[in-house]
């Protein structure tokens, strides 16, 4: 089964002034799950900027050609860190990226800004 | 070259009631792009929900596991099609999905949801 990445975008402010000095908010959160024991199979991946900055912090949960990925928004370093490595790892034990709606964190029901079907789809599974 | 997929959520409503009749603004977007000559190497495919619910209606073009992925939104079917087309066309020119900027139609530069960077980097190249 594919490997499965975050994709954390380290130049991300989430709103705060352009001469504010002092790491990012995106850089924060990186370094914060950077800190942690990452789940099998999960690895993290740094990346300028994912032009979803109005909503950030932003981060993208892919997994190969047959899972769906996942874009998150408005995540905090010091809110959110536990809840996505629990969702990377229920994601990275599924064939196709679907973890069932109610074994899902709560931030990665309610901060959802897209996701992408599988370039390879063994059947036409559509449902969220 | 990897074949690119412009991805259209046919399940969109844009904002409209649930119970209104008639065919919903996702399935128009998708049946007016549908309807046009698709640009070499590019195809089109329907999906149920991108859950970018509150920036349809939506659609994802990618192109493998070395391009960019793009999500866009905000998009109608009587005035982006031919922008959609022209956007899609360049993109699928690339090896890496990135189109310089001001080759971009204005509809892709303003209405990015995310984009995600390609499974497969030749580079570390992040740059817009």
């Amino acid at each position: 089964m594919a490997e499965v990445t975050l994709t954390v975008c380290t130049t991300c402010r989430a709103g705060a002034p352009t001469d504010e000095e002092g790491p990012r908010a995106g850089q924060l959160l990186y370094d914060a799950l950077n800190a942690q024991d990452l789940p099998e199979g999960v690895t993290l991946r740094p990346v300028e900027c994912l032009s979803a900055c109005t909503r950030g912090c932003s981060m993208v949960l892919s997994g190969g050609a047959e899972r769906w990925t996942y874009v998150y928004g408005d995540l905090k370093a010091d809110e959110h860190v536990d809840d996505i490595l629990t969702g990377a790892r229920a994601y990275a034990a599924t064939d196709d990226g679907l973890v069932p709606w109610r074994e899902r964190p709560v931030v990665f029901r309610k901060q959802s800004v897209a996701r992408i079907p599988p370039i390879i789809s063994k059947e036409q599974d559509n449902k969220k």
